[in-house]
Parts: C-alpha cells; sequence; structure tokens
C-alpha cells in the first residue's frame, strides 16, 4: 500500500496484525468517510483499486465483499459496487422497527412537535458522550401509522455536530436521511434497550390512549460510520395495535 | 457439479438463476442438514470440496464464506472450516437478549414449573404452522438472573418433532443446545415481536412483582436451519432490572 496514490492518515500499530484485505477495506472505508466519493457515487473498478493498492484484485474483492457485508458500500451485478446511500425509504425500514399488527413493515409518518436548544441531563451526556457544558438539540415528534398516533419519540443531537439545525424550519420526516445530505453524518449502527412502562398524563394525551396504558420504552444510540455517537433517542410506542420485530439469527 | 460422488438432491429450476458459487453453498448446507458431517465435525479441505464438486477452489472459498455469514459453518484460522454447533453458551448469548441493567450478557439459569402434552390453540397452531389435531407439548419456566426472577416463558413444541420429550425427566436448562444434539434440530433464525402489557395476578405472584406491574411480551417463532417451525414462545420479562437489548445496522 506504499506506492498508493491517494493521500491518507491510515496506520497506527493494530494494521500489522490483520490480514491484508481487511486492512484494504479499512482504508476503502476510511476513504468513504473522508468524502473521496459521495454516497451513491460509483467506486473505481476491483481492477483500478487493486492497481492504486499495489494488492491482487482478489484482495480487493474481498475488502469490498467486507464492505458490502457492512452496508458500507452496495454492489449492482454488472455495473459496480457503489457508497451506500440511505434513500428516505431505506433508512426508515432499516432502522424503524415498529409494526403494525398483521401489516409489513410501513413507512410512518411524522409530525415535529418542538424544538429547542438545551443544556444535557447526565443521562444524555452519558448516552452521547458529551459534558454539561456542549449543547444539545431537544426534538419532540410524534409518529403516525395507519392514521393513528403510534409513538412519541424525544431526540437529542450535539448542537456542534448540527451547527444551524435549531435555526431551521425546514427539518425533513426522513432524519437519518437529513442527517446523511446535510450534515455528512452517516447512521451506521443503532443500539436499542427495551423496556416497558406505563404511560403519564402527558404521553396519555399525546398517544390519543388511556393514563396507565403500558408502553414500550426504547432509548437508542446512534453511531456514525466514523464511530461518532450523533444521536440519542426515547421513543414511547403503543402496543395495542404495534409490536416491536425483531430477527435474530 | 454432474461429477459429484455424493448422493444427494439438490436441483430445481431455480438453481440456474443463482451464481455458481451460491449453488456450491446450497449444495454443502443441504449436506450439513442431511448431517454428512455432526455438529462441531471439521469439513473436507476447500481443495477436496473443489475437487468432488468439480468447481474450482475459489468457488468454495465463496461457498464456504456464504455459509460463515449466515453462521453455518464456522472457520478457525489455519485449521479448517467446521460445522457450527450450539454449545450451550453460544446459544444464550446468541438468542437471549434480555441484560440486566447497566450489565454485560449474563447466563440466565432456568426452572423448569410445568410439562404437558396438550391441543394446541388457534394462536399456537398458527404460529407453528400445524393443525388442530397436532398435539404440541407445552413447557413452563422460569428464568433468574442475578437471584431474581426476571422472565417467565411457555414454550410450545410441535410433538412430532419432539418424540419422546414428554416422558422425558432430564430436559436441560439449555434448550436449544438439547434439540440439536437430542433432536437433529438446529435453532437458525428467531423472529420476536414485543410488547408492552401489565402483569396478571399470576404473572405478578411468579414474579415477585405488584399485579399490573408493565412487562415486556415477547412472541418468539423459531426456525431450524432446514426451515421448520419447531417452537413457538411467549416470554413475559420484567424491565425493572432488566431491558431487551436490539443492535441494527
Amino acid at each position: 500500500m506504499s506506492s498508493s496514490q491517494f493521500d491518507h492518515k491510515l496506520g497506527g500499530p493494530s494494521l500489522a496484525f490483520q490480514p491484508l484485505y481487511q486492512q484494504v477495506g479499512e482504508y476503502i472505508k476510511q476513504l468513504i468517510v473522508e468524502r473521496r466519493w459521495q454516497p451513491g457515487e460509483m467506486l473505481p473498478s476491483e481492477f483500478k483499486l487493486a492497481d492504486e493498492f499495489n494488492v491482487s484484485q482478489g484482495t480487493v474483492r474481498k475488502a469490498l465483499t467486507l464492505l458490502t457485508d457492512t452496508k458500507i458500500v452496495t454492489r449492482r451485478q454488472g455495473v459496480g459496487t457503489f457508497v451506500s446511500e440511505h434513500t428516505a425509504q431505506d433508512a426508515l425500514f432499516r432502522f424503524f422497527p415498529l409494526q403494525a399488527d398483521g401489516k409489513g413493515a410501513d413507512l410512518p409518518k411524522a409530525e415535529l412537535l418542538s424544538k429547542e436548544r438545551i443544556s444535557p441531563t447526565n443521562a444524555v451526556q452519558q448516552a452521547l458522550s458529551i459534558t454539561a457544558k456542549d449543547k444539545v438539540i431537544k426534538l419532540k415528534r410524534r409518529r403516525i401509522l395507519d392514521n393513528e398516533f403510534c409513538m412519541l419519540e424525544t431526540i437529542f443531537l450535539p448542537a456542534k455536530m448540527f451547527t444551524g439545525i435549531n435555526n431551521r424550519e425546514d427539518i425533513p420526516h426522513t432524519l437519518y436521511h437529513f442527517y446523511q445530505t446535510d450534515y455528512n453524518l452517516t447512521v451506521f449502527k443503532t443500539r436499542d434497550s427495551i423496556k416497558a412502562i406505563l404511560a403519564s398524563k402527558e404521553d396519555a394525551e399525546s398517544l390519543h390512549v388511556e393514563e396507565g396504558t403500558p408502553l414500550l420504552l426504547v432509548t437508542r444510540i446512534t453511531e456514525s460510520i466514523e464511530g461518532k455517537l450523533i444521536e440519542y433517542r426515547e421513543s414511547k410506542c403503543r402496543t395495542d395495535h404495534y409490536h416491536y420485530q425483531v430477527e435474530l439469527d
């Protein structure tokens, strides 16, 4: 890789212990993080990448397979390999696990209830690895499936990663797609912790259920492709007509 | 693959549209399903498999990568490729998503409360794709983490797949491992639907909580490596000290 024509800053002591294709995979990922190629853009051919990195084409292929498995790139048969893009719809289906009972995945609508710039609570500081001095943007939203309120969301974003977001009037419903297009932050991984709670008076009013109705409380920490913690979210979900769906294999 | 020395029954109209390595992968999977090799056993070398299937070694390697991704086989660096085995511990960590708050994954204990052979309800018939005439074995268990009752499980097994299980006094805590070792049924995939409910009087007594405490109700359908529906399970989980953990990427 010393003969590469790219100006890069990979490396470090652990590299020597990785198989070559993993190193090449990490390297291509780093170039994607650094926006050498945009989301949706096609990568150079395996042949060209192999030539640039001075490795075999088989090594490049294995590296791209790694990146395909982790959904960083997408292969289109007979066309080439593309930097994955969160289309609004993709991100919704991939990261929205609440489904109406007896139906397949459906696209929920969102209604923004409030937006403010505040100091983070201890829980938010811990979730986002930030300090009390950092500011966060707090969004409250209500999600709608089948013309019914199904979910209340409270979303916390580190203000320093989302410059100017508090003054924007045009925040779209499809947040993950918006993070990618407007802030160069690509959602890579979410970690949900699920508990059962009782609806408070306020929850009950927002969701049009009785106070004391059992709800799911889903707390989510979201990581970008670079490993940054970009969002903390608390969602309260009705389950009288909905369920949270998980497949493990 | 026509020169293969194996007596197999793969094939069918869709094969012609799959890349060769996928066909080889399906074929090896089928041989594993048919117990040509036991769980934990090492497969022949890539070279030997390539020779037997009359394909290139690269094709075999890609096929084995497919099977590694779906955890059907496991590679050990410098040793070989092995048929995956549910060790008791593996299966627990892979398919037991309830964790104590503020702690990592831990091994839950299980206490068998009852075992009976019954006719399935409509819900169980539907979940397991069986008829009212089929019998099911119903197990009730209580799970224990940190010396506290955390979960009540009601488990339904199709009696015809689990011959003699109702007379066994020695059912171990690690059921998925037991299904594999004693009934040749390997858990491959689980689908969980999660709702929030209120503890009934009976739930409350079993779990040592107040009646009306919010609980998670996790209904799970479990599929074997051959695609058989082998278990339906309803778990009621406390979340005062526990949460159900999910990572999406």
